[in-house]
């Protein structure tokens, strides 16, 4: 990234939310789980939710060898978009309203990534979910790898829109006697919850979940 | 809602967390501020986040008149997708490691929605987002209100997929010495930010934001 957006990426609308550089980019998909995926086929457009992480300059997402998505954006042009919805942003007027959000868009196409390079992407995702758990569990067998198809997309057509702050009223409307301001969320961790049959004592990536977020 | 799955809807992996009826659906888009939505151009696939709210059994949406988007989904088939993130499900294996989540799709074509069904709609938005802030604000003007278009999609092609519980592993894993459980996750309200040159008092929708979610 960090290159002049393409026809598909240049963000036309409150263009000054706009940023084209990778540590924006990086960090909007570092603090996601899943992105949503645009591809067509015979049938129309679809709009897919799966996991994703990073590797350097990809974005990585997994799936069953067998899935149409899979097997799809293989051969196939699409668009991945992250969004974190930050809060509500209330103005004075109805028409200023808004929301603070952070979102990633990413075009072009996927490659399968093959062998023990699969495998690390893998393990990537796991340290990713819960740092340190790879040493904990069973370990995938052959044929679950075998099955499992990883693929990863360059970072190179992409384009992030950013809104902070509080609201945009206008000059005319800043005396109206309404609350203006900003009502935030963030994405909160709650206890863990162990599996019934479950008698192991939880590990430090468990323990420490509610510090996370 | 409430009908036999489409070719396009019908869910094909884990067809066990699929639901087709309204009411996993309506609290699945009740739940949401933002949906993405998948559409193609000449340019290819595009994923675009934007606000979303219900009524009845439409999804509704609103944009800039020029809006690319508005214009395109005006006039194409587009699928809308709602993901919410629930938590981490933790496995004994790498390989069933998961996600719970709620997810609904939507295809179809959006329509226009015009003149007081227009305004009407946005005030709907409004209720969503902060209820009973409507009487506070200052309304849309005319030239406002004639500066957006509102648009609204069936709930009628749609299906939902949703994961909960806990991890489900391998019989053979059972005994397998790792922390097995889900570590979840909420979307949670933080404390209201007020516009710094606002002096009006926090009304109701202010001050119970953080009993929200």
């Amino acid at each position: 990234m960090n290159q002049a957006p393409t026809d598909r990426t240049r963000i036309r609308r409150v263009a000054s939310n706009a940023h084209y550089d990778s540590t924006t980019l990086h960090a909007i998909i570092d603090d996601a789980y899943l992105c949503h995926i645009a591809f067509s086929d015979a049938r129309g457009a679809h709009c897919i939710p799966t996991a994703c992480w990073r590797g350097g300059e990809h974005l990585y997402i997994h799936g069953s060898n067998g899935s149409r998505m899979v097997r799809h954006l293989l051969e196939n042009e699409c668009c991945v978009s992250i969004t974190h919805l930050d809060g509500l942003v209330l103005a004075r007027s109805a028409f200023n309203h808004s929301m603070n959000y952070r979102s990633a868009m990413i075009y072009g196409r996927f490659q399968a990534v093959e062998g023990a390079d699969a495998r690390y992407a893998l393990e990537t995702l796991m340290e990713k979910l819960t740092p340190g758990r790879q040493a904990d569990i069973r370990p995938g067998s052959d044929k679950e790898y075998a099955a499992t198809t990883v693929l990863r997309i360059a970072l190179t057509e992409a384009a992030c829109k950013v809104r902070r702050g509080g609201p945009d009223d206008d000059e005319t409307d800043l005396a109206w006697p309404a609350w203006a301001g900003v009502l935030p969320w963030t994405r909160a961790p709650m206890a863990p919850q162990p599996d019934p049959a479950c008698t192991i004592s939880a590990p430090a990536y468990v323990s420490d979940w509610l510090r996370r977020g």
